[in-house]
């Protein structure tokens, strides 16, 4: 009886220590990863579980979103409603029309932990950094290196400039180039282009610059001896193929617009070496709302003078946007730094593919030719992964493609905004996988409704 | 024996099973804080490794700060050096020169916890918020809330505008007060103005406008038939007075800058409420790194005009600096939400009495006067706290102040470049707490010799 009370005793002591054994070891551990938080953990959990609101896959709830009960709630993405973005909505048109890069949430929802920040509340209250410069040191370093990676630039005696989104550079560029102009310096760009070029250009003309079209036609009447400023889109927006400034000469500066010129959306034949080059984080990373982009600028006033248009419109560019670009870089750069260019490339063929089928099938549209071509980054030829869809409608009845197109459910964007014809729209193929899969779902019915009005 | 073995494994158990109550407990009790922390954890415990990084008081290690051996490391304060900034720099000269706001970190380290933010990777990347607009509704509704508490500015039937700091807002009221000009809107300050308003509207001179100094020589000749635009900052920048535009008239537009128009610089006699006012959270919470700024605009086009500048300058304002806004403002807010202007006011009145009083032994220098006024957020009679002393140079031949200040190891800011006399100097107390001491303790030596040199 005493032998088996000891047995019981034992056998509950021993299960106790083993207990203990467990959870000190436990909490050893835990302390390695969590003991140190104190002021930091709150906005952790809090952020933790804005990120588990359940949004059926087809939303989100954000940190600042909108309140209900006090709580973040879904947003949801387009032709989805409800709570938890659960209740599709049948008649909701395919909307190809911005060049949101949402493709590229799912990377970053892969790569949680290695993109999250945190930042306290007295994180660079200055104006300026210890070396009373404005531009994050690291974050150059960084930017550096992810294009060494990508094999899609030369860096080296270039002067990097930080702006609001590319767009804000493409405007300093402008200003720098024709500051000492003593006659208007002409803008141009090669049809179809970016339609930015001309808005920006228009509202903030100054005695120094002013918009004049299409680089092609200034080059057909070869009246090009004054000071003229070529805005190169490469690839193009809006139909991705590779360019070069149609105007050369003296009197000729070109703005490399290379927002495009990653693998995910283009062969990389070389590494661009121009005198000014312009990029965005928005179409490397996908984080068009964080509002942060780079010039490489070769020629030292050109620089100057790029930063001093940031000073007189802004003072810099944000710590904030700073701090986040650089975290997002880390986590790019992690490993060998190819993964988000592997699967932005994927992603990007993917959807090119799948769509320039269902059109094949078609006689009444027509897309873009992107040629295969040798790329630096991948060390072999590859096909395209373009941005967009540059789609023509071919009957000559369709002048207005994109309402023809809309009355398919489709939104695209004219392509008078890029100064071409109405006859082409642009499709983008950047957007979440709910809009891309609604665009190729309402083309594929259209599609297939024109085989069934030739057979009747 | 047995009964002793008994009591002593009693004992072991009963301690074994306390422990495991202990060690159950307390689990449950981290769970409740730290349960869920999985993604986020990493982030957290980097950002509070970094903040525990010691550097004596004088300095801050910096998330993105520059790295020795893969750590951040000290970036020290002007006049400390050393790993820990514990090396103080004996003949290093006073700055005062620049407005940097960083008077309030200590009331962000106080608040470490509400003020600290995590962003996750996918945070915001769109363009655009769900409901398309690019404004945060939840940052619009924090600042409203904070002027209700300040009682600075009545927001009721006004439109607000985000902008990269309050600079932007200044150029883009510019454009949007001039664009249907036939002849250039003439741009104008009353002396002693902030410079920015003459660089930044000469650099971006279009054929609409034109800076034309200053506006009480504008009112002296009466002529100002035609559109003009008046910058009025109040309190001014750099003396601290309260300010009504100088011209009055149908074709004239007044741009408020408010940007010091909070209980920390200044008496609030009533809420503003101007026509266009602009404001800045450098100036309120200190993060002058955020570049964020916002305007309050009566008229429905001129709010639109300025939406449409901000479009095409950068899109939009980055939602990572607007997510930060947010989160300050939220650490504001809290309890009754009048906690840091409080501290703010307290702080500024400190440094501004005891500076006073020291030019105040002095017959070489004096500064501006600012008389007590009522308080619309004290609700009482109170004394100054300005952003600036404004020092005038006394004796005849101190024609150049600032060269008089700095034979004294003192940096300030010269009188001409605020369209005055250089007998001026502005003289910045809204930087760190080592400035500001630096800045007293040469002034009081400067003070003191000169009361020698009298009696010599």
């Amino acid at each position: 009886m005493a032998k088996i009370k000891y047995l019981l005793f034992g056998v509950c002591f021993v299960g106790s220590i083993a207990l203990n054994i467990f959870f000190v070891t436990n909490n050893l551990f835990a302390g390695y990863e969590n003991k140190q938080l104190s002021w930091s953990q709150k906005a952790a959990a809090e952020a933790e579980a804005v990120a588990a609101v359940s949004c059926s896959g087809h939303g989100r709830a954000y940190l600042d979103g909108l309140l209900v009960d006090g709580k973040p709630v879904c947003e949801c993405n387009t032709c989805y409603e409800g709570p938890h973005c659960s209740q599709f909505l049948p008649d909701c048109a395919a909307n190809a029309d911005s060049g949101d890069p949402l493709f590229l949430e799912p990377f970053w929802m892969q790569h949680a932990e290695s993109s999250a920040l945190l930042v306290a509340g007295w994180h660079r209250m200055s104006y300026v950094f210890a070396d009373q410069t404005s531009m994050s040191l690291e974050l150059q370093k960084h930017i550096l290196k992810v294009h060494s990676i990508a094999r899609n630039a030369i860096t080296k005696g270039k002067y990097l400039v930080f702006g609001v989104g590319s767009t804000q550079l493409l405007s300093a560029a402008v200003f720098a180039l024709s500051l000492n102009s003593s006659s208007p310096a002409r803008v141009v760009a090669a049809s179809p282009y970016y339609p930015v070029y001309k808005t920006q250009t228009d509202f903030f003309e100054t005695v120094h610059f002013e918009f004049q079209g299409d680089a092609l036609l200034m080059k057909n009447t070869s009246d090009y001896v004054r000071n003229v400023i070529e805005f190169v889109t490469s690839p193009n927006n809006p139909d991705g193929n590779l360019r070069k400034a149609v105007l050369q000469g003296l009197s000729v500066n070109a703005i490399y617009d290379h927002a495009y010129y990653w693998p995910h959306f283009s062969a990389i034949p070389a590494p661009a070496d121009e005198d000014i080059m312009i990029f965005t984080i928005s179409k490397l990373t996908g984080h068009a709302g964080s509002r942060f982009g780079w010039a490489l600028v070769k020629d030292k006033d050109v620089y100057l003078n790029m930063q001093n248009y940031i000073s007189l419109a802004d003072i810099s560019i944000s710590r904030d946007t700073q701090l986040r670009a650089l975290q997002l870089l880390k986590a790019v750069l992690k490993g060998d730094g190819r993964e988000i260019f592997h699967f932005a490339y994927e992603k990007m063929r993917d959807r090119w593919e799948k769509i320039s089928q269902t059109i094949s099938l078609s006689k009444r549209f027509t897309i873009q030719d992107i040629p295969p071509q040798y790329c630096n980054f991948f060390e072999k030829v590859r096909g395209p992964s373009p941005a967009y869809i540059w789609l023509k409608c071919e009957r000559e009845e369709d002048t207005n493609c994109k309402a023809v197109l809309l009355s398919a459910n489709i939104i695209g964007r004219s392509g008078s905004l890029f100064n071409a014809e109405d006859r082409y729209v642009r499709l983008s193929l950047l957007k979440s996988d709910d809009d891309y899969n609604s665009l190729l779902y309402r083309l594929k019915e259209l599609i297939s409704k024109e085989g069934r009005a030739d057979t009747l």
